[in-house]
């Protein structure tokens, strides 16, 4: 709310300064930027995009000061250019050659998921220990076996790895995808990994949606039932 | 920074005024204490909270002054305390009853993704128009035809459903759910629904996780390029 709060930053903070929520909430406004170019929205403010995502305006600010100037005096931000400024920022801007571990249910499920090559994700390569799947295709995807991984990932310059193995073996899938080169590891599995400090990880916890909509159901019973 | 900017709320919001974005740090703020506690930590300040996960003090502290006043002067906030205040806000300290509507790979996965049951979500039925599935269960959940979903629905006590049907399906799944009398809904299909008022919507987007990655990949190595 108030403008001498804001913390002023003119050049671009390093990768390990910008917290994970700031990059999570980046997504939030790229999408809601996307949702608003489609309307026809040209431009908007901060605290306009701040109160359509329940951030503070000071919040937006900040997290966008992070990656440089954006706004402009009397007008807010260009919906396009932020949108494009975000995807260079989140690199959907390039394609990412992504190799897939564990052609289960849920890797199968991925390997179709229109999502990820809407942004820009292509998967190059998929690997499993189940001689009935090794050699086939899913979804057009080669399935190699898991030994072949070294020379497949450098090979086809796949730089992103999804981990979507039983979580018992989540551990030594991730090890095989570091010593193979990747850059940065996608882990599916309900377990906690560890990876050297040069290698990318982010965890996916699916119960936190359903947190969210427990608590929309929650409370709008108890307005309902006032 | 400043205390004076703090909006001052003594009484817990209405969910309407609440924004998702707000329950979705919550989620955050949850996960966060209870490594905290696992660690063994007792106590914790709003900037060291917010610090952690990138968000200002100020916004640590103006998301749970929707909920009421949780924080001590001199000592912060009990990280027990604040974790089960969190879990009843969420209604995660509650069992729900859960449907899943399609058994293809991502349903077969999500009904034996575990974080469900450790978050208090429970199968109780699973729906599909498959001849081959009905009938079958799959860890344990009873898989039965579309049609029967209202009677089902009603007689289990099924609060929350879960879609995963492919995009072209979901709208009329979501439909069926409504009339059945659901509360909530996630919806895994890559596409937008609209469900009435009095009906919660969640929709999933998996493509954000892989931004949070690409992000660190791309910005770790301009580091290292510096």
């Amino acid at each position: 709310m108030s403008g001498r709060s804001k913390r002023k930053s003119t050049e671009p903070a390093s990768a390990k300064s910008v917290p994970q929520a700031v990059v999570s909430r980046l997504s939030y406004y790229l999408r809601e930027l996307q949702h608003l170019l489609r309307q026809g929205v040209q431009t908007i403010s901060s605290s306009q995009l701040g109160q359509r995502l329940g951030f503070t305006d000071a919040q937006v600010r900040k997290d966008l000061a992070y990656f440089g100037q954006f706004g402009y005096p009397g007008i807010g931000y260009r919906c396009q250019e932020l949108a494009e400024a975000i995807r260079r920022i989140l690199g959907t801007d390039q394609q990412w050659a992504v190799a897939l571990v564990g052609v289960g249910h849920l890797g199968q499920a991925l390997l179709g998921y229109k999502g990820f090559t809407q942004q820009g994700f292509v998967f190059h390569a998929a690997f499993d220990v189940n001689p009935r799947v090794i050699g086939k295709q899913i979804e057009g995807i080669p399935i190699y076996s898991l030994d072949r991984l070294p020379e497949v990932i450098r090979s086809h310059k796949i730089r992103l790895g999804i981990i979507a193995v039983p979580a018992s073996a989540a551990q030594g899938v991730a090890d095989r995808l570091v010593e193979a080169g990747i850059q940065g590891i996608l882990n599916f599995a309900p377990v906690t990994i560890t990876v050297p400090p040069q290698v990318s990880l982010v965890g996916v916890d699916l119960a936190m949606e359903l947190e969210q909509l427990s608590f929309s159901v929650l409370h709008r019973q108890q307005d309902a039932g006032k």
